[in-house]
């Protein structure tokens, strides 16, 4: 795919044993020894501190490997170009700083290679900053090989960003910085004083790992520039990064300012855009945009003037409004810096369209968006796809775009058809201005070589079969020593657990067979989830009735104490029945400030509940924050329900997020919410699907609609007598 | 005060060396050993279960001395009358249970003593059980010389009991039982099987320790009974006790059986009364309930029928209406199970009232409680009062009440007159019944010798005075290495902090000369209170400038992550300004699942806030649920303020609590709200006090009254012109 012509730098410190070393050592020094005259091996923070404070330049002051903890690691010194000041691991990959450390960079010609964040968070609002304070800056500075990983406040909204370059000529390059889930952007270039524009700034080679769904605004990956500064020349070179299922939010890559690069990027399943917010003249080239047919994949999103998109390959994206694989926005007139400047002199040239699902033009037109693109060109594209239906959907007046010299298999829209060669079946696909290698990077040309990239497989699988049989605590016992992925198999009997099971990895628990086992509780959860705690059940009949005279319990519940994740719970051919002792029994519940990925119940059936089944209403801020991105009931039966069957709430005005999603399907529901209340409440959600359902003295959902423009399907729902009702009851808050 | 009978039980294993001793050994046995035939000494988990399957009666498996984490203890055996199966710790109080330990006894004739809980909380619904399981309980077995101290699930939420009496003929003496925070009774007698219903048990000499408001229903320090069995005879003796600042929430005891005496036991600053909720023919006799003028501390409230209240001693109690000195209840006719029963054939005899606020006789009374006591004597009793006003209050026809022979120095209402020889000045006070050392026991009594009982010092007192000077993070050193007490004293000048400062005890931070100090933050929370986290702020000025750009920031945030506590704020002689990066900007914020004792706000200024400066209604379940005991705001200024000042939110029904309380005094506001929310929102709230404000460009404070007999007070409010204005607006929820 790929054929950049930069050497991948090989670093080789190596050898270096990875004991804590205390006496002055040489290390290998790889690419860095021709710079280096001295080498100051340090193994504390006092030693280190010392040497930081003598540094001069060619000095390499090394890090003894091993784990240090609670760093405020902090390097102000001045190298020079010739004869730098290096701050090294003595191995790479073994020198980790966890617990509350953070790296400050302040001065000129440093580098900092070799190091890993892990097992922890930033008491700051940065992990890694190119400065010291406001006053003092770095220059000329990199810092490369460096990992940060998992390294996540536990409280996720606390805010704050791994990476934050300030200064001018620094570069960050062959970094790993993987599965962050608390708020703020991955990374991001600040503008905020004089000396920090112009910055010349090249980020590459960098692998930007997992970023799951964060439930709010705030999951930026890479974010330039404010709208304050938006106007303001950046002039930052983002190269040859690989971007891997970067999902946190709408927008992948936030541009907020004007003059950057994005030259020879991967994005892979990442959802949402690139999306030139804020500035203008900024390029985007030789970018590979490769969905996978992930959901919510897109491109570029382009606001903005003198905007350059060329011979980028837009391949397999399903987004589409926002998150379509190109978006021209229309703008808003005279517009404040922080709304959405007009698109003018957008050129869009010599890209590729692949199996895109569509290209946005006019997008957000509306009474405010009513500035149409101006000045602006395609040409040269190709869209091909095997679906007949063009991708391209007008939004508005279009003629500010001069479309020419396009190829497509898929008949255009007829205002663009003078700008496109139709292809027939069998024509070959021309190259109109590169070849398809030369777009993005590879993922192993990204990174680090010694810290392993995550995989995709689903967190259910790769474990183990373990067989337990009925009892008292079995499945207390068993999870207590589960691995991630394990499988628990339950022998057919009577279960009981007099104690709540803390799920902090993916673990799967199944009936041998479905309908031999029942299963009771005694405290207020059964499972408690926290950090990476998932669950899929099969086959089980639970009981309510053993559980504590206390309001509010719950079979399964989040909690924020075991740190933060992205939660999944699969409740496949379950039955749950009297779940009543006291009031407002729950089924799933979330905590305020958890989040779920998904919660997806199919073929189960639910009867004599007294709260709300599936509660996911803890977020009352109107922060734009939620706790659970898809809510999938399917083919699942519901008979009296005293609360709603499901509750979902997601506050705040912002578009910044693709859900929730609330997909009731095929289900048949009786005497639920005591007569009065609705069969779900959807407050805020941004794509519901409510079909071919059955209502039998049920109300039906209603659904809020708070901000965006809501994906709304409601068809084939029937009474008890098979006769079509509405299902759907639909308040606007919007203005 | 005291001169009960009975010699205290003086426990001497003593002199066994504290350090874990693997093989058998014999240790001083005390008061057991002439029942002791072989001694097993264990020092491990199992060899304790080797031990306790081989227990034969006379065996006493004695726990090495050391810390026992997880442990989950079972003994299930069958000693005999004359030979016991004991379970002892090496040296009394030097084995402890930790982490998630429990204790669970079935079978005959057991005997524990000497352990400790402590550092951990039970996995179970309970800590020490005397039962195994629904089918194996115990009986003729006794706990004795065992501390149960802060063993608190870190969520507040997650209901247990410590100590839960299952069986007959058991006993639970001379324990320690100090600190639940978490929701719950303290200890319960349970007779939901005919085994455990005339019971004979003996619960005598414990101390049982300050148990701080917990904020919701679910605070009870000793409940026997459940509604359901109320009517079954429980006959268990409460003997000796002493509860010491048991203020969990309206009720210290809640008697809900039959047949039960409490005799002899002391009520020291409790909130609350011992309530005869439901059951019959019940003896309070020989009590002291000592207010010590501390707010709502109330004596005995009398429900259902053949109660006897005798000779106890009532004084210096400030509670009224539920927690008056003596509240007799209205029943609600043919009542239901779980509602009031009338009285019927009370016996009130021979008590002293001195200096109490109230006697409540008819209370309750309403369209559903009309059935007024009947066949009812008050009769010898003393009421004497240093104040003019009789403490006596009739909601209803009290003929069913036969009063005779008692004294009073306060003229009682006249319905009542017959029934009372009024007493003059000077006059001496007759004993009726008994001397007064016959109340209640000495704390030295109860409990164990060998482990402190806490003291009433102010949190904020008795640590050192460190005095710091300005600059970056000062702050955030001092508080790392402080000791709770402390107090921190600010040298004039700028102080930053980039950090959050984890506060987990009590410290004061104050300008060594007020308006010298200025202070700015970075971070989302300057301070985040969790565990025993208490601040004392003054002379400081606080500029919000610094803070990041985030939505929901606050200067002082509570947080479930470091475990449950009653926190307490106090703001003096502070000035807050520039509080407006982003929307919803606090000074203090509670976490759902969090409480505050109290936040006192006294001579501060308020300027420029987005959001919300006191925001407590973060419990949006409607469990009765809430976040502030107290909120006072006295003689304060707050200008342009685009949130209400303040908002509680307590919903449910339920009436077990006393607060929350809003005091808001002295104070002046000047557009507040945006000129559309109210002054403040208080739902919920059960006493209000809005007096002696100035309100400009602000609205009135908004009241919702959702449960109870709300107290509240409002004058003197004016607006710009000095004018009176009626700073409230209502709204009555209640059916």
């Amino acid at each position: 795919m790929k054929a950049i012509g930069l050497a991948v730098l090989v670093i080789a410190i190596g050898v270096a044993p990875a004991c804590t070393v205390t006496a002055p050592a040489t290390v290998s020094l790889g690419e860095f020894e021709g710079r280096i005259s001295r080498q100051v091996l340090v193994s504390t923070q006092d030693e280190y501190n010392s040497a930081a404070r003598a540094a001069q330049p060619g000095d390499a002051i090394i890090l003894a490997s091993g784990v240090w903890r609670d760093f405020d690691l902090v390097l102000d010194a001045e190298g020079s170009e010739s004869a730098p000041i290096h701050l090294l691991a003595e191995q790479p990959g073994q020198v980790v700083l966890s617990g509350q450390s953070s790296l400050r960079l302040g001065g000129q010609h440093l580098v900092v290679s070799g190091l890993v964040f892990k097992d922890g968070y930033t008491p700051l609002n940065e992990v890694i900053s190119f400065r010291v304070d406001a006053e003092r800056l770095a220059f000329n500075s990199r810092v490369t090989n460096t990992v940060i990983e998992n390294y996540n406040n536990p409280d996720r909204v606390q805010r704050d960003t791994w990476v934050v370059m300030y200064g001018q000529n620094n570069e960050f390059d062959h970094n790993h910085l993987s599965g962050k889930l608390n708020s703020g952007p991955t990374m991001t270039v600040r503008l905020n004083s004089e000396n920090s524009q112009n910055n010349n700034h090249h980020i590459h080679h960098n692998y930007f790992g997992p970023r799951p769904v964060f439930g709010s605004n705030g999951g930026e990956t890479l974010r330039i520039g404010t709208s304050h500064y938006s106007l303001t020349r950046s002039g930052t070179l983002v190269e040859n990064n690989f971007f891997d299922r970067c999902s946190g939010e709408v927008e992948i890559v936030s541009n907020k300012s004007g003059g950057n690069t994005y030259r020879g990027n991967t994005f892979y399943e990442s959802r949402g855009t690139l999306t030139l917010r804020h500035g203008n003249g900024t390029l985007v080239e030789d970018n590979l945009f490769d969905g996978n047919g992930a959901p919510y994949t897109g491109g570029v999103r382009v606001i903005n003037a003198d905007q350059t998109i060329r011979n980028n390959l837009f391949r397999d994206l399903t987004g589409t409004r926002f998150s379509g694989a190109l978006v021209v926005m229309n703008g808003v007139p005279d517009s404040p810096i922080n709304r959405y400047h007009q698109v003018d002199g957008a050129a869009i040239v010599g890209n590729r369209f692949e199996q895109v699902s569509t290209i946005e033009l006019g997008e957000g037109s509306d009474a405010e968006r009513s500035a149409i693109p101006i000045n602006s060109s395609f040409k040269n594209n190709i869209v091909i796809g095997s679906r007949e239906v063009t991708p391209f959907n007008l939004y508005d007046d279009m003629s500010g775009i001069a479309f020419s010299e396009n190829y497509t298999n898929l008949k255009p829209p007829a205002e663009l058809s003078d700008g496109f060669v139709v292809l027939a079946q069998g024509d070959s696909v021309p190259l109109v201005t590169s070849s398809p290698d030369t777009f993005g990077v590879l993922k192993s040309e990204t990174g680090v070589t010694w810290f392993p990239k995550p995989n995709a497989a689903s967190p259910f699988e790769g474990g183990r079969t373990i067989e337990i049989g009925p009892g008292e605590n079995q499945l207390f016992e068993a999870i207590s020593t589960a691995a991630p992925g394990d499988e628990i198999v339950l022998k057919p009997g009577a279960y009981n657990e007099a104690k709540s099971i803390a799920v902090q990895m993916p673990v799967t628990v199944r009936a041998a067979e479905a309908g031999t086992v029942s299963l009771s509780f005694e405290r207020r959860n059964l499972f408690l989830l926290s950090a990476d705690g998932a669950l899929k059940l099969s086959g089980l009949a639970v009981s309510g009735t053993s559980a504590p005279d206390n309001v509010g319990n719950s079979f399964i519940a989040s909690t924020t104490r075991g740190g933060p994740g992205n939660h999944i719970v699969e409740l496949h051919d379950m039955s749950f029945e009297d779940f009543e002792i006291n009031r407002a029994f729950s089924i799933v519940t979330a905590a305020k400030g958890t989040f779920f990925d998904r919660v997806e119940v199919r073929n189960s059936s639910f009867r004599n509940v007294s709260g709300v089944p599936f509660k996911f209403d803890g977020e009352t801020d109107d922060f734009g924050i939620y706790n659970v991105e898809y809510l999938i009931i399917a083919d699942s039966t519901f008979e009296n329900v005293r609360g709603s069957v499901a509750s979902i709430y997601r506050g705040g005005r912002d578009e910044s997020t693709f859900g929730p999603h609330a997909f009731i399907t095929g289900s048949r529901f009786e005497n639920i919410g005591a007569e009065s209340a609705p069969l779900a409440v959807l407050h805020g959600a941004q794509n519901i699907k409510i079909e071919n359902n059955q209502l039998v003295q049920s109300q039906p959902v209603r659904f809020v609609i708070t901000t965006g423009i809501p994906k709304v399907a409601h068809a084939g729902n029937t009474d008890s007598n098979g006769e079509q009702v509405s299902a759907l009851s639909t308040e606007d808050l919007r203005k």
